[in-house]
């Protein structure tokens, strides 16, 4: 007789190569032989100070209610609304922001909010590999889109192509993780004409669902523009792991697009904390929300974040390495020497190097580095690279 | 056309009572005007001194994983595998152990993880009100099975009436939300009997959730007996946000009884870690997982718990109230005068009580008073039940 769940088992076929991999990539390694480990985007040096500070302050009960059950509480509400409206130049009110736990809790609910099992929900490829195992718990059928394969930009043919009336959502990742990508303003108006025509012709609204963890970590002072900006069915996931390198602290937010209807704005407001209670009160620990102000000011040292990918990028890009160069993100995405990223990430494995094989993001052929390692890391993972570089494999 | 989920929907139908309570029952009061707040199970003193030092450990950095993401630790599992191995005469291996938010956490986890859509779950009435929200949500029916109406306490008899071959799960809470009962041995005995024989004959495994977040908060020294060690098929939920009254702080696990095969319990443990990510990465916070073993050892003053629940069990006794004496849990149960419990809290709100209504828990004739309370609002409540005695309603 069948013991588990079945969504849950077909969930475990999406994330099995990303499980086997995080269980063995290191086998055998003692943590002293690791000369450079750049496969998850984990933190590799010690939290920021002002975290530690924010951290202590928020624990320090200053009524009864400090550690009481808290749900998406007032005061971070306001300052997120207000920050949020500042920086996408739109007109947050602290109803639209529901607080999570991470990005993670933020994208689990905003899928469970709007589909329905059988429904479909589009995927940017090559794309995060945690989203097809949340949809097929919830019976909704990952629809897995390449994007330009030179560019990786938004193909809007090929979604279009993939578009269909049981398509509910359309995932738009915007610092594009593992390509580092974000998506011009022309682009996304592009996709949102495109979803307004399809919604109407089907007569079901299209949502897009704008996951930017990373929307914060730009370089060479690139602006942003938010799908939310110019598509008003837009719901928009953010989490504090990334700008604060603090994945371990659950705390991020889902924000509903202000040029919503105000009709539809509210329904989603009140389904929204029923689907955070369904989860398991998927609200962030009380400290985090009493913190959300200290949290707001506090980032990682994006510039020296860049000087990291310049120095990656430009060794590599020397020794003929086949590399996207990120406008955002903690990753570097590139072409495996010899097209096969398993074998390549096995020799620099052997070199104690380690690296993402693209494998987990269903692209064979290309890697990721995350850029969240040390200089030190950085500096000694070059002569691996170096070793194995395309110019001496061809 | 529709905007949302239809499951969230139904899940909404299931919790709109409580949101609506919640809501509006001191609606109009200002907190100054409030004598005496008895409804939900959130503090209205000020935190455990002890559980301010243990966060603030837990926040100062050891390493630069210190808040990376963590999953089911190491350390928590390995500390919680043993003090439950203690304190239940069962043996349990970390690897049974899944760190989670809360108990709601491994609730919602364990639902998700044994059964799929269509299937049908007992659930004791009265009970915790939120468990039909996490069901109808998966697109499990929630079948509602009364308690012995006089000991609340399980009724075999009724709940092998409600079995049928698509129960999946059957949930015990004892110690018991709202009635304070604690199952005996005997009887657990004979649930699994029964459950072990309907098992065999639809040829589907029916499995025990044992809600255990009130485990540790027991009256006049008696003991407890978990379904995990009479019925090998049972998963234990605990959090530490009643111990601690710190609801805030989402830490509980989800643990696989020890008595379980050795297959099927590597199954579950597998299959529960997939849920968890499905979930939204349903872990607890870096600080908390850190803070387990300091967390162990600290309580609420339990005899002076039992001391606020003798004072007002002998006063409500005294003036005519039927109630039922808890042997655990933060919670009294009794009988409103009149058989109203909804007229019953609207008069005690006017005298500035307020106590929650037993339509929470759809039993309308019937009341749930929070020990939670401070002495003083105890105190500050007794006229107002005095004054509404049933003696003086009859």
């Amino acid at each position: 007789m069948q013991l588990t769940s079945t969504r849950i088992s077909e969930a475990a076929g999406e994330i099995g190569t990303v499980f086997k991999f995080f269980s063995s990539y290191r086998a055998g390694k003692k943590p002293e032989e690791v000369l450079a480990d750049l496969t998850f985007g984990n933190p590799h040096e010690m939290p920021l100070k002002g975290l530690v500070a924010a951290l202590g302050k928020s624990i320090q009960p200053k009524d009864a209610n400090w550690f009481a059950y808290k749900t998406s509480e007032a005061e971070p509400r306001e300052v997120i609304a207000s920050a949020l409206s500042r920086e996408l130049r739109l007109t947050f009110a602290p109803e639209d922001i529901a607080m999570t736990q991470g990005a993670f809790g933020a994208i689990a609910t905003a899928f469970a909010v709007l589909s329905n099992p059988g429904d479909e929900c589009v995927l940017p490829m090559p794309g995060w590999f945690c989203y097809p195992t949340i949809l097929r718990s919830l019976g909704v059928t990952p629809v897995k889109v390449l994007l330009d394969q030179k560019s990786y930009d938004l193909d809007i043919k090929a979604i279009e192509a993939a578009l269909t009336p049981r398509t509910r959502i359309v995932v738009v990742n915007t610092p594009h993780n593992p390509t580092g990508v974000i998506y011009s303003r022309q682009r996304l108006r592009e996709l949102a004409e495109l979803l307004e025509r399809k919604s109407a012709e089907s007569n079901r609204r299209i949502f897009i669902l704008s996951d930017e963890p990373y929307r914060r970590i730009r370089f060479d002072g690139v602006g942003f523009t938010s799908p939310a900006e110019v598509y008003p069915w837009t719901l928009i996931d953010y989490s504090y792991g990334k700008i604060l390198l603090a994945p371990g602290l659950r705390l991020g937010y889902l924000a509903l697009g202000s040029h919503m209807p105000a009709g539809e704005r509210e329904e989603l407001q009140g389904t929204i904390m029923v689907a955070q209670v369904a989860r398991g009160w998927g609200f962030p620990d009380a400290p985090l929300q009493h913190a959300v102000a200290d949290l707001e000011k506090l980032s990682i040292d994006i510039p020296r974040l860049q000087a990291k990918r310049n120095r990656m990028l430009s060794a590599l890009s020397r020794w003929g390495y086949e590399m996207t160069k990120p406008a955002g993100t903690f990753y570097l995405w590139g072409r495996a020497p010899g097209g096969n990223s398993v074998s390549f990430a096995q020799r620099l494995a052997e070199r104690n190097v380690f690296i993402m094989p693209g494998t987990l993001f269903e692209r064979p052929g290309e890697f990721r580095i995350s850029l969240t390692a040390t200089d030190e890391m950085i500096d000694a993972s070059l002569p691996g690279f170096e070793a194995l570089a395309p110019a001496l494999a061809g």
